[in-house]
Parts: C-alpha cells; sequence; structure tokens
C-alpha cells in the first residue's frame, strides 16, 4: 500500500487530507505500529543493521557488512570508490596490485604474503610502508625492519606501521631481552633479582579450592620484580592489590602474593619508613599493622580521635568525613575520593539515606541482594579503597588511616581476626568486588569464582567517660564472600553496609546490678513486715510452709516492683540521656548488650504476673456479710396487740438485693478507664508518631519524612518510651479520675457507703481470719424499707441536718472501719458460718437451715455492733500514723475487737479500684513484654486489651459467685 | 625515631621482640597514625605526588613534575636517561642538537623553531619526521608536506607526524574544501544543497529564554547537510536529537533543528517508508505521529495490543517488557536495551523495587530530588532512547513503538500537549538528562541551563469490557524541566517515573448512579410509610411542617443507608473483582476517579449523623412509668380490722429502685462490644495486614517484605476494606452475642423482663403520644416485697411450675406488648403526668403533689390494665406478620387501646441494644471517614473510640436525667 501513497504525495503540508485519508487507510489496513524485532547480529552476512529503521539492509554489490554491522565495506580485493553524495562503490582491483590499502581506498603490490582481508602482511619485527614520507601512494608497499639495537632501540608499534622506541627497561643491552636477563610483563629483569617461581593462585577457603589466576599468572612475578627492582610505584601498588584479592593472608609459603610483599617490605627495612609509621615502607603500599600480640586494642582504644561528635545546637558535628585513596587494580593512583554516595555502599539507595550512614549515632544498616550478572557489568576489575578519616583542619588537612579487620584473612590457616581481639591483625586496604582474580585461562574468561565484600561494617566506640563526644579511632570491619560461578544466571548475592557506635556498657551493669541489690534487699524487709502483719491477722503465731510460701508470693510482688523500677529507670535514662545530649556522651547499648536488660523485664512481668493472680486469688474469696437493720415494722408499731406479733410484715430483702447488686457492679471499677488508657497510649506511639523516638539515631523529632533513613528500633528505648507513657497516662488518668470525675461526675465508692447507710444494710468484710472491714449502714431515720415520699422525706431532712449523724459512734460521722476481730468474735462467726455452707441431702432442708442460719448471722451481727455480747466487745480507736504506713496493726486484739477509724475507705482493697498500681504495673508490663517480642505497638494494645478483658471477666464471674455464695443473695439479682 | 630503629631492624621476623618494642615507642611517641592531607595538586613544580606514601617528593635533579603528577620528567632541554635499575637521570642536549625528540630519550636538531616543551614545530599541512624508516634517529629533524591531491588525498594525522587520506567527503577536489563548497563539521558539502543559514538556539520555554548551543552551532548544519546530501544515517540521527533537545517543539521558522528536520522529511516523502508507516521515512528517525486532530485518539484507542495480562495460575503474566534502542547524541546507535533497573528511572532504589514497575497493575511511583552536580557526572551527554514494547514470539520477536506525550512541546508557540486529547501531537524518542546543550560557549563550559526529564508515565488503558486482559498501546508521558545553573552547588531537581493504570469508569459510574437511583425511590417510598405510620402513632392526622420535618429526617436515615449499600457495594466490587481476577478485566479507579465514590461516603455519613442524634434525642425524651401492683401487705392480711387501716405498712420504694436502676443500666448496651469491635478491626488490618490488600498492586498477599515496593493505597478499596471488616465483625459479634453469650451467660432484655415479674412492677414506655411498650410485671405470687426466705420459695415454686403463669392473659406467659392507646387514654395519662410535672412556689408542696400525682398514676395505669375503667378497656392481638415487617398498625385505636402481643422485646427499640444496625453503620461509616481523611488506621479507631465513648456518655446522662424525670427514683438510686 505504502507504494501506492509514494506517487500521490509530494508534500504533507499542501495535502493534509489527502495525507490523512492515506494515513487513515494505513492505520486500518496495517493494524498497529508492529514492527519485527532486528538486532545487528541477526543480519546475515552481506547484510547491515539499518539505525533508522532498525532492520537488516542488503549491502551494495561486492560489499559484506563491517565489523560493527551497522554498515557495508568492500569485500576482499576490492577498494573503495566514493561516488556522487558520498556512496560507495566497489572496484575490483588490477591484477598486478592486487592487495587493498590499509585505509581501503587504494590498491598495492605486496611484498610478501596477503591477510585474509586481502591486505599487506609483513614478518614480525618489520613495518609495512605503503605511502612515502609525504603520503604518495607506492606502487609496491614495502617491509622495513626496525633497528632494534642502541642507540636506536626501535621496535614495530602497535599498527605495524612505524618503528618506536622500545621500554625504558631494555636501557642496556637492545630491544631484546637477552638471556640470562628475564622478560616479564613487557619489562626486562637482571637475573637473579627474584626467583620466577611464584605461586598466582588465589584461594577460596569457602569454598575450598584455589584458582591459578590468569591476572597473578601475567603479573605477579613482573610488579614484584619492578617493586623489587626499580622500586616501580605502580608496580608495588599492583603487587599491594594482589596480597589484598588473596585477603592479606599469609600461608607458609612465601611465593604468592602477600609473601612477595612481605619479602619486599622486610628488604626495605633499611629505608625510612614513611610518614613516620614504621608499618609503611617507602615505595610500598600500607597494607599491614603489626603482628604482634594485642597491638589491636592499643590501636584501636589508647588514642581517641582528636575530634568531639556533638548532636546538637551551636557545636553540632555530627559529620563522619571519610576520604578513600582510590587504586585500580593495575597499581595506578586514581584519585582522593570522599567516602559516601555508592563508593563504600553497595545497595542502590536514594542519596538522602545513603547520606545518612555518614550521620554520627544513626546505626545505619542496609542490606540488599545483588545481581551477579550485574556485578560483572559494573565491577568490570576492583577498585581498591585506602580509607581515611577526615579530621578537619582547613588548609592543613589531617588525615587517621581506618584500621581494617578482615574477617577472612588467614594466618598460617588460622582466622586470627574470628578469633579474640588479641589475636588480631589490623591491616589496610580492600575492595567491594573483584571479578578478576578468579579467571583462570584468559582475563577476558569468565571468573571460576568471584569476591564480593559482603559486608563492611565500621564500628565507633566511645571513649569512656568522655563529656566531649570523643571516639577511639573507628574500626573497619570487612567479611568477604566467595561466590561460585555456574551456569545459573539468577544468583544472587548478599551485602550489607553498617555504622554501628558502641560504648563500654560495663559502667551501666554494674549500676543497675547495684541498684538491684539494694532496692532487692529493702524489698526483702518489706516482704517481711507484710508476712509479719500477715500473720498477726490471720492471728496465728507459727511459722510453716504457708507463711514461708506466702512470704515468697509478698516477695515476688515488691521484688517485680524493684525490676520494673530498675528497667523503667534505664529505659528512661537511655531515653533522656541519649536523645537530649548534646555532646556525645553516651551511645545506646548494642543489641547483644540488651540481652541482660530483657531478662530483667522478663523477671519483672513473671513476678507481677504472680503478684496479680496471687491478689485475685485473695479477691475473689473474701468474706462478706450484709447486716441487715430493719426490723418488722408491725412488730414496732402494734406491739401492744398481742395476736398481731404473730403474723408481722416480713422484712423486704430487696434492699439487701440492692446493696448486693451495687457491691457485684463495683468489684472490678478501676481508678483509670483501661481502654482509654490502651487507646491513647496508642494514639500517642503511632498517630503522634512517639514511635520514632525509639529508632536508633539521636534526633527527637517525631515526624519522619518517607525520605529519611529509618534506622531500626532499640529495645532500650522501645521499653522506656512505651512503659513511661503507659505510666503517665495512667497517673494522669487517676489523677483526672479522682480529682475531677469522682469530685463532679460520681464516685462509685462513696456511693456505695451512701447507699449502705440509705438502705440500713450494714456490710462486714473481712479479708484475713481476724481482719477485714466494716461498712456502717445503719439508718439515721430508723426505718428504710418504705415507701417513695418517706425515703424523700429522710433524705431531704438529712441533707438538712435534721437528723442524726451516719457515724457508728454516737456524733460521729465515720461509717468506714478496718476491724481486728479477737479469736472468740471469729471461732463464733465461723461456727454460724458453717451452717450457712453446710447442705444437706435435700435442697429444701438445706434451704431452710440457710436461711436460719441467715438470720441468726444477722441478728449475732447485728449485736455484736450493738455491743450486745460483752465478751465479744469492741472498742474503736484511730490508726497510728506509722500503722497505716507500714499497713500493720500494733494491737493485737485479745480482750476486744478493735474498730479503727477509717475514712479512705480501705475496704476498697479487696476491690479492683484499691489495687490500681498492681493493675497498671501489670498492664504495663504485659504490654511491654509483648512489644518487644512481637515489635508491634499495635499487636500490643491487642493483646493487652485481650488480657484485661479476660481477667475482669474472670474477676467478675468468681466475685459474683462468691458474693452469692456469702450473702445468700441469688445471683439472678447480682446483674 | 624512625632513624634509630633502621639500623637494629634488620628482619621483623628474626627480632620480633625488638621490633615489638620499637613499635611501642612509636605508638607512644608518635600519637596515633595521622598524616597531612595532599592531593596531586598540592604539589609544587618540582615535586612528584607518591602514590605510595601518599604525600609530595622532591623530584631528581633538572625534573619537573608531569602532567599527571605522579612522577617527574627531565625539563626542557634535557633528554632522559636511563640509568641503573630504570633511575632516570636528565642529561641536557648538545648545543648543535638543541631540542628533545618526541619520546624524551634524545636529542636532535630542528628544521624551524622548537615548541615551548623544547620539541621541534613544523608547519602546518606538513609532517615530523625524527626517525628514518628503520626507526634511526637522524641529526637533523625534517618537515615533510603531506600531498593532498588526487590520488594522494593526505593530510597530516593527529600527532603531526605522518601523512593520511583526507575524509572522503573530499572525494573529488582535493583535501582542500574549494569555494564555492562549503566545509562544515570536517565535511566538504558541494554548493547550494542547504542554506548555512540554520538556527542554533536551544528554546527554554520555562525560563523564557533561549540559548545559542554550542553543540548546535558546531553540528547543526553539517548534520541536517550530511543526512540531507550524503544520507548519512548517523547525522540525520543527530539531526533528529537536536530535535528532540529542542523537546519536539515547532516554531514559525524553519530553520531550527525541527524545522531542518522537517525539511528533510518533507523532501523524503518520494522515498518509501520505513517499516510501513508512514510517518517513518527511510534514513531518519521517526520523530512524529501525524499531526492529524484526532489522531492521537485513534492511535491510542482503536487496535489493542495483542497480548493478554494476567495475575494469577498458569496464564499469569505480569510481565512489562519494554526495549529500548539507545542512541548516543552523535547519533551512533549504541545497543538495544532492556528498559527496567535504572535506565528510565533515574531515582536509585533496590534492583527488586525498581523491577515492580515493570509488573503489570502495580501503581508504580517513585519519586526523589536528584542533586544537579551528580547529574554532571552521570551524564556527560544525553542519550537517546526510542521505547518499543516487546510483544515476545520467539524467534519472530515483535515489537510495539510506545507513542510519547511530551507534555512541554509546543507547536506554533502552543502546548498543545496539555490541551485536549485531539489536539495532541504525539511523538517518539526521548532523553532523560540533557547537560549538552545548554552549553553556550563551548563545549566544555559549564551550561547555563540543563534539561531533565523530570516525570515520566508509563500509561496503560484497558480496552473496555475486556475477559481477557487486553490493553491499548500504552502511552509515554513525559515532562522535562528546566534547571538553569547558577553558582548555588546545592540545587536539586526532582524527577518522577510513574506507571498507572487507567480504565474507563464511565460504566460504572453510570451503574452506581442508576443503583442509587433506584434504592433512593424505595427508600422515599419506605419513608413516607414510616412518616405515615407515625403521624398514625401520634394520633395526628393534619399535615403540617412536623411532618414534613419528619418524613425528611425519616428519608436522611434510609437515604444514608442506600448510599451506604452502594459505596461498601462498589467497594467490595473493586476489592473482589480487583484482586481477585486472573486475567485482567478490571482496573482500579484512579484517584481523580474516586472524587465521586468520596462524595457518596461524605453523603451517606452526613445523613447517617443525621439520623443517629434523632434517634439518640427520640430516646432521650421517652415516656416512662413503673406500676407498682404491691398492695401494702397488712390491708389485705388484715382487712376485718377496721382499725389497722389508718396505718398500713408502707409499700417499699426498693423494687421501683431497683428496677429503674436497671433500666439506667441496659439504657447503652449493644448487641456488641463497641470497643472490641475497634480492637478486632485494628488487629486484622495493621497486625495481621490486611491493611495490604488495599494498596494499588494486583497481589491479594497479607505480608509484604521491607524488600517488596510498596505502591500507595487506593481508597475505593481501603473503603471496601474497612467497611467490610467492621461490618463482618460486628455480624460475627452480634451472632455471638445473641446466639452464644445471651443463650449461655447472661441476656441483659429478659433479665429485665424477668426483673419486673419477681418484682412486681410493669412497666409502661410511651415512645409516641399513642404508642408505645408494655412490660407486665404482676407478680404471680401477689407479693413480691418479701424476705429472702420467701422470695426464694416464689422463686422456686416458679420453677417448678407450681403457680400461675407470668402473662397477661391468663394461661400465657406473654409479657411484653406494643400498646395502641386510645386517644381518651392518652389525654387522662396525660393530665395526672402533667400534675407529676408541675412544680408549685415552694419544694415541699411540689414534691407533695408529686407524690399524690406518683400514687394517682400507679393507680390509675393499674386499673386500666386490670380493665378497670370501661371507657379505656383494651383489647390484646397478635400484630399480622405484614404490620410487623413494615412496622405500622392498621387498626385504629377508636374506642379501646390496643395490646398487640410482642415477644421480640421490641421495647428495646427505644434503647441503644434494639438500633444495633444504626449504631454499626454509623460507626463504620466514622471510622472510615476518619481514615479517608488521614490514611491512618490507628487514628481512625481512636477517633471512633473517642466518638463511641461520648455518644454512650450522653445518651447515658440524658437518659438517668429523662428516667429521673419521668418515674420519680431519685437520681442517687440510678447508679
Amino acid at each position: 500500500m505504502a507504494t501506492v501513497t509514494l506517487s500521490l504525495v509530494v508534500s504533507k503540508c499542501k495535502m493534509p487530507l489527502l495525507l490523512f485519508l492515506l494515513v487513515h487507510i494505513d492505520l486500518l489496513l496495517c493494524q498497529q505500529f508492529i514492527i519485527p524485532f532486528k538486532a545487528p547480529s541477526d543480519c546475515g552476512v552481506e547484510e547491515f543493521f539499518d539505525i533508522s529503521s532498525l532492520s537488516c539492509v542488503k549491502c551494495g554489490p561486492k560489499q559484506r557488512r563491517s565489523t560493527t554491522g551497522l554498515s557495508c565495506v568492500c569485500q576482499t580485493g576490492y577498494q573503495t570508490v566514493i561516488a556522487d553524495k558520498l556512496s560507495v562503490t566497489c572496484q575490483q582491483c588490477p591484477r598486478n596490485k592486487p592487495a587493498v590499502t590499509k585505509d581501503g581506498f587504494g590498491c598495492i603490490r605486496c611484498p610478501g604474503s596477503l591477510t585474509d582481508e586481502g591486505k599487506c602482511q609483513c614478518p614480525q619485527g618489520t613495518v609495512l610502508v605503503e605511502r612515502d614520507i609525504n603520503g604518495n601512494l607506492l606502487d609496491e608497499a614495502r617491509c622495513e625492519a626496525c633497528n632494534g639495537d642502541s642507540p636506536a632501540l626501535t621496535i614495530p608499534n602497535r599498527n605495524g606501521d612505524r618503528c618506536e622506541r622500545c621500554q625504558a627497561s631494555f636501557f642496556n643491552s637492545s630491544c631484546v631481552c637477552k638471556s640470562p636477563n628475564v622478560l616479564a610483563g613487557g619489562l626486562c629483569f637482571p637475573s637473579g633479582s627474584l626467583s620466577t617461581n611464584v605461586n598466582p593462585s588465589v584461594n577460596y577457603p569457602q569454598l575450598k579450592f584455589s584458582v591459578q589466576s590468569a591476572w597473578f599468572l601475567e603479573n605477579l612475578y613482573s610488579s614484584s620484580a619492578a617493586c623489587l627492582v626499580f622500586s616501580n610505584l605502580t608496580a608495588c601498588q599492583a603487587l599491594g592489590n594482589m596480597c589484598v584479592m588473596n585477603l592479606h593472608s599469609f600461608s607458609g609459603i612465601s611465593t604468592d602474593a602477600c609473601g612477595l610483599f612481605n619479602t619486599i617490605f622486610r628488604s626495605r627495612a633499611a629505608l625510612s619508613s614513611t610518614q613516620d609509621i614504621s608499618y609503611w615502607r617507602v615505595n610500598l603500599p600500607w597494607l599491614y599493622y603489626g603482628d604482634e600480640p594485642g597491638l589491636a586494642s592499643r590501636v584501636l582504644q589508647t588514642n581517641p580521635v582528636p575530634i568531639g561528635f556533638s548532636f546538637r545546637e551551636r557545636n553540632k558535628n555530627t559529620d563522619i568525613r571519610l576520604l578513600a585513596a582510590v587504586y585500580n587494580v593495575r597499581g595506578e593512583f586514581l584519585r582522593w575520593e570522599p567516602v559516601g554516595g555508592s563508593n563504600l555502599q553497595l545497595c542502590p539507595q536514594p542519596v538522602t539515606k545513603q547520606a545518612a550512614a555518614f550521620s554520627f549515632g544513626i546505626a545505619y544498616q542496609e542490606s540488599c541482594d545483588l545481581s551477579v550478572d550485574k556485578l560483572f557489568d559494573t565491577h568490570p576489575e576492583p577498585l581498591f579503597y585506602d580509607v581515611f578519616m577526615d579530621l578537619g583542619g582547613g588548609e592543613n588537612k589531617k588525615l587517621l588511616p581506618l584500621p581494617t579487620l578482615v574477617q577472612n584473612q588467614q594466618y598460617n590457616g588460622r582466622f586470627i581476626n574470628q578469633e579474640s581481639m588479641k589475636n588480631w591483625y589490623l591491616t589496610r586496604r580492600m575492595f567491594l568486588v573483584d571479578t578478576l582474580s578468579g579467571r583462570e585461562k584468559s582475563l577476558t574468561s569468565t571468573p571460576k569464582v568471584i569476591r564480593v565484600a559482603s559486608s563492611v561494617k565500621i564500628k565507633f566506640q566511645l571513649v569512656p567517660r568522655t563529656q566531649e563526644g570523643q571516639v577511639y579511632p573507628p574500626l573497619m570491619i570487612v567479611t568477604y564472600t566467595d561466590v561460585p560461578i555456574n551456569d545459573s544466571k539468577t544468583r544472587t548475592v548478599s551485602t550489607t553496609f553498617t555504622m554501628e557506635y558502641e560504648m563500654d556498657q560495663n559502667e551501666a551493669h554494674v549500676k543497675t546490678d547495684t541498684a538491684l541489690g539494694v532496692m532487692g534487699g529493702v524489698a526483702v524487709i518489706y516482704s517481711l513486715l507484710k508476712t509479719v502483719s500477715w500473720k498477726r491477722r490471720i492471728a496465728s503465731p507459727l511459722i510453716d510452709v504457708k507463711t514461708t510460701l506466702k512470704f515468697l508470693l509478698f516477695y515476688a510482688g515488691d521484688l517485680a516492683n524493684v525490676f520494673f523500677a530498675v528497667t523503667v529507670g534505664t529505659g528512661l535514662y537511655w531515653l533522656i540521656f541519649y536523645k537530649a545530649q548534646q555532646f556525645v556522651s553516651v551511645l545506646l547499648p548494642l543489641p547483644a548488650q540488651e540481652e541482660q536488660f530483657v531478662t530483667y523485664i522478663g523477671c519483672a512481668f513473671a513476678l507481677k504476673m504472680i503478684q496479680f493472680l496471687h491478689k485475685l486469688i485473695l479477691q475473689v474469696s473474701v468474706d462478706i456479710f450484709f447486716i441487715d437493720w430493719e426490723r418488722p415494722r408491725s412488730k414496732t408499731s402494734r406491739t401492744v396487740q398481742g395476736e398481731s406479733k404473730r403474723d408481722p410484715a416480713p422484712v423486704s430483702i430487696w434492699r439487701t438485693y440492692f446493696v448486693a447488686n451495687e457491691w457485684n457492679e463495683i468489684q472490678t471499677i478501676r481508678k483509670i478507664n483501661p481502654t482509654f488508657q490502651i487507646i491513647a497510649v496508642l494514639f500517642f506511639l503511632e498517630v503522634l508518631g512517639f514511635s520514632n523516638l525509639a529508632l536508633r539515631d539521636p534526633w527527637s523529632t517525631l515526624q519522619r519524612s518517607s525520605q529519611d533513613y529509618i534506622p531500626s528500633y532499640s529495645l532500650t528505648l522501645r521499653y522506656g518510651l512505651a512503659a513511661t507513657l503507659w505510666l503517665c497516662i495512667g497517673f494522669l488518668q487517676v489523677i483526672c479520675f479522682t480529682v475531677i470525675y469522682e469530685r463532679f461526675v460520681e464516685d462509685k465508692i462513696r456511693q456505695f457507703v451512701d447507699l449502705c447507710s440509705v438502705s440500713n444494710i450494714s456490710v462486714l468484710l473481712l479479708s484475713h481470719d481476724c481482719f477485714g472491714y466494716y461498712i456502717h449502714g445503719r439508718s439515721v431515720h430508723g426505718h428504710a424499707d418504705t415507701n417513695m415520699e418517706e425515703m424523700k422525706n429522710n433524705l431531704k431532712r438529712e441533707a438538712e441536718s435534721l437528723c442524726g449523724q451516719r457515724g457508728l459512734l454516737p456524733n460521729t460521722e465515720i461509717q468506714t472501719f478496718q476491724v481486728s476481730l479477737t479469736k472468740c468474735l471469729r471461732s463464733q462467726y465461723d461456727r454460724i458460718r458453717d451452717s450457712l455452707k453446710r447442705s444437706g441431702p435435700s435442697m429444701i432442708n438445706t434451704s431452710e437451715t440457710q436461711h436460719k442460719a441467715y438470720h441468726t448471722m444477722n441478728h449475732f451481727l447485728g449485736s455484736v455492733i450493738d455491743h450486745a455480747y460483752s465478751d465479744m466487745d469492741y472498742i474503736v480507736r484511730d490508726k497510728l500514723v506509722f500503722e497505716r504506713i507500714i499497713g500493720m496493726e500494733f494491737l493485737e486484739p485479745t480482750d476486744k475487737s478493735i474498730f479503727y477509724n477509717d475514712e479512705d475507705h480501705s475496704f476498697r482493697d479487696v476491690l479492683f479500684y484499691g489495687n490500681e498500681a498492681t493493675l497498671l504495673i501489670f498492664d504495663t508490663l504485659f504490654f511491654c513484654v509483648v512489644d518487644l517480642g512481637s515489635q508491634s505497638f499495635v499487636l500490643a494494645a491487642v493483646l493487652t486489651y485481650a488480657q484485661q478483658t479476660i481477667f475482669r471477666f474472670i474477676r467478675n464471674t468468681l466475685g459474683r459467685k462468691n458474693l452469692g455464695q456469702k450473702t445468700l443473695v441469688d445471683d439472678r439479682f447480682l446483674i
């Protein structure tokens, strides 16, 4: 179709309509613009690849494609003739000039044979001359010999068309290296300078084989000899590079790269060392620190680097400026290169992220998998880096060489650098990717193995007790991985670049342990006190297994508090001191240094769990009884009428139901709203971004941009942050609850006490055998079982203070007491209680007995309160301040029971309400432990919610059951 | 110190102790290994940079540093002499041979003058001869002229030491381009072939200036001429590249790059087009599609690409294989390059992430800021890409050229590609970074401007209604940014690479709107029904403003449901169909296409909010009264004794308190636990990783590795996911609650009904004027105000079915009723109620009146229930099924009130409990709306919790106040 259009379309501009129509036809007929794929290599011998149409096009007559495949050249024996408009035609050369000149434009006669391309060929050592000195083409080419003897000293050049001076090492003879001199690497060495017996193998200990490296074979001897004999600087560097490619490893034999380097190093001992560093010899690269035992620790831990790092304000200095002298594999110095960007970091990352590696204090770690294929393209030959730290100083800039620890380095077969520090053998110079030394046959063959620096770590150690951010010389730790190259194209190798900041944590550990020890001791005493108090409250003087167990239970709780205090203190210390410091004086513990800390948190949690369960069990087994003061109304009002006595109107049980129902409801109320707590903590951590404070970097900003590098989290900081936040929000809630909510909205505890008073019911709670709480609820109006009108009147009268006060003692208002019972009272109580509990063979009997016992108990306790039994009398007194503090009564109730005034409503100790501290700490620890395990605040929140719900359900269910059992109130009314 | 050691140390190995000591001294004295920084450029003229010691070292006598600075060479006039061990000495040349040869080793006499370096200099057009043909050094150098005439045709080579053939375009004359021929770019053009008047400027419309580009100045004319006259392929490409660097822009003048290209293009119209594509002419690059109006839509939306994309299973095909033919700026074809990795993506990213761009369906977008400095290093000259899509086909691989839309392209001053599609002018070929064309003075000067492809977007459009994953030809949209280069070194330029997948959403929108319309119509009818029902229940036949308002309120709720159903359906549709499809048949709406959807969600939320508030207000203003059936005991038991009547024991109010208290507590219970709901949703979304389902990619895996590319979120999917998850968990909770919890643990509603019965109290609830609910709570035992023993016996007797049934009618069990009251009854009720409400001048009077009214009401309602008033009698009947369904009563209560049996406890409609659907949907919408606004599920959860808490508090507080007012129960007992 296209041919049809050609004759019609002359100019697109003049005939848009026509072209439009044609194009339309074009579109419809050709169906999309699809073309076949052709690459230059797909074209035939007589075709060339047309870079315009991206297709193969036939060459002109007598032409064939050129070596690139992108154009055509004349066939052998044809000379190129340029026609009009540069078009090329090919014309056969005449018989008498059968060869084509090198430029292809002329025909010539040859003195000798022809090459396959139809050009003249000259014997070795001679040059081909086709034109005279003025450029005129000769009829017959000439082959001229180069004069190799002094003083001409020439050999043919690379093109074979001129004589040039030969290499300088041939100075004393001619351009032929005559025996006994040794020709190697294009140089002529005097005999006897170095044994030619060198070992060109590269060892791969990971793969347990070695390779006869083509590069070593070609260059090891010549580099060594040139370094040793001619003091050639690049040759020395090249030799050093070969030693580096062998991972600085010494073996027994001295003819491998490092052995030769060492030989030359020792031979240079007579010369002065370079730069006043005794390990650095003139002309040689600096590859090794000494091999004296303990040198590493002296190099790394003696003299601080003379700069101070600071995170903040005017003196802010967090830049780590590293410089590298870069050499290529041939030993040529390429440039000074600032380290950063991608030169040591093989993983591609945005520049802003990579730059974070060189900001002091950011725990940088970046890993990735690199395709081995790509490495061939990007690293055709290794580059060698001598890394220095730039100490600044303007004009007189100073550099500090970074000691390097090669993890794979061998010393007589031992991996000494994987042993303890005193055996380390520090070195210098490293490379990233070596695809060269593993080539066995030739330098262009595929390597059998490539070597990659799979882990590069730069480690800073803070000078102990520094206040100015001083560090010791940073150590570079390099681990190389040997990757065998098989057919599989998909092979990858993973690499990591790490910056690590460490400080000696021993001092911190000692402080922590001291604090633990001291507080642990105090806890023992406190727990002993609690045990004694408990013994007294159960009125048992014996020390038995139960006592020991009880002591251990108390101790678990106290020890948990100690662990909690120490760990939260530690976490908070790091959070504040690390994140807020100006000059660097502390660095975060490394993950390996955090083990002890995590153990402590685990201990705190386990012990707190024990304490919590203990309290839970005590709470759901507390003894409780509601004493109804109401007496049948008919009895009192109509006591004169004898016959009415036999059927008094029964006292309604509904007040007791009401009180029991309310008691049931306040069992699990707390001073905080646990769900609000979780949601608030989550809000701060995840929405406001407080979690970013736990990152291993020195910044205290809450929002991080997606462009920033995000380091890993520090467990210590995470714990410190989560626990502090949880506690702070908890305290705030408690304060708001007690100060605002209870005062202005509702106070469930006070409401309950009021309710007791209004409903004419007292509550006796016995948490121990002979200790408990009493809420005096006797109505000041005598009757509470009345109608709405009277109730309202009563309430109004009380509000207007027209009636007596509610207190147990006349003219007092104190309604709540702690009670220490005498054993006598308790045993009497137990006797009645037993008949309450005992269940007979049939339900009805039991029920009857129970009700009788209930009435007996009601009557008995009422009488006791009314001082009816002189042998079970009681006195009311205030508790001493000290008694309050240590939670123990000094007076033993021998003759009379003792009622302690208790305005603080301490009966709430048998409710969740009175144990807020324990619950809060338990929740905190639960949240933190889940978070430490999962590194997810959301999961921690979810599980904490589940935990709270489950324990609240258990407490409610068991508490309700207990209440029903102890007070005989039917479960159906506890709703 | 170092000098002292030298004489002692002979071999390190032999004397380790000595060396150790010395090293130790070294360490102590030298204090760290700090060296001064020196770069080659820091060294003086007579120094060289010692690459071993990295310091400046003085050269030997008569030497100066070489150009690289890394070695020394002899000074001018000194020849190099090699001494022993290759050491170099310099020797002055004798007087008669004052010049040094070019290789530096010999001295020679010159025919003419000397250069500054002391070497011989020859006049132009001649070559310098220092050696004879065999390499022997001449005593005196010669300058020989090159024969420029045919047939020799030679000129001096670059080094000036040989005559070589000159360039082929000089074929017809000599090596001099004689007038009138034109010499340009090293070529000799015949006169008149092309006007030499070309415009070498590059326009920067963003910066409003243009630059006389050095590159254009040098190459524009020669490339155009060589392309036009010699049909040189690389010249044509180079010309095309210049047009591309000018952003394909046509201006009025035809002498700029694109004008010249177009001229040549038109001149080639007579030749056949390449590859059967009429826009692609022989020898020329394909730069333009036609400029016919509407061509773009025909190219982009007519023929699908003959491959099908599939996300799953056996036919999985998500690879987008793009190939680019790469040309350099000189027009040379470099290679075929698979697009991927970093060739179109300027932002550095790990390979795995970058590869995600070419997986079909992943909405890839990667942005970053590039340092302009770095761009100079990495892109010294631009590369040009002709991008094709690889259609596969094994041996006969086919390619589809990608049309390109250059946003900045100008056509006679108009940015046509920023207009509507019918004006688009598609092109081919693009570049990424051009630092070349902006150089004004010379090719090595700093450019005034660089141009960067700041946005590259490849856009796929799905063929409508395809079932086989077919797409139209992808469009590449390129936006270039011109960056002026000033002194500031810190300048950055941001670039973006985007893959976009689009499908026509009109059909989906039509479907959505249809659904909305139909369901909206149904909603009108339903709301009308509700209004009618409401009118009947308030017994008002008038249609007034209030009725209209009520209708609107009902309609708001129903319309909200319609919007909600449609949006959730849409979200779920996309979630299921997009994520689960095998062959691609749908693609997600783009953010711009989601606006309508978001509007619908907003409507649903706003309307639901209105409905919710309406319900809330109705609930907290409901009429309620507790009817106490208990009669004073003395009255009944001793009715024969006249005198005892005057003082009956009052009926205890505590049962009423208990019932009121319980009613207060069940006001806000729900069929779900709202907190659990939030926590569970958060758990699924954030911990289990369900949120990853909302990512704009076709995968449905929940866990993504940090190595993976994470695309952005789709609002549609996020909403669909969150709403579905919320509803599912809600439904599950409702089912668990009603099926398991209420049956086996506790059912608060049934407990309340039971409690009424046990406490001998009925509840009358009036939600409308003449409609409400009645809970019949008359005790089957006659008395409930009794002691524990009797209560237990009563309960036991009932459990053993020894007494009557609880129902209102004899021998029925139905206790709960819906009631339709007659107007008469209601007016009577209102009269008593008024005196309850009315407050007198003093408190006491009021209180007394109130109590009287309370008793009156109690008596009145009790009598009504007992059929005591014949004019206010009632009947009990079942509700028809249809009545239940549409929620309306057909019978009007004219003579008698109607009590409808209601076993479903529908009185819960005035509690949260009975409105779970509304609450659940409101919560869902609240959660989703917050999430859509903030893209944070955690924040949505936090705010939803806050919302629930606030509304629950409001409902509780107002409800409690209402209860206190209506039933005269003191607030203090509602705890």
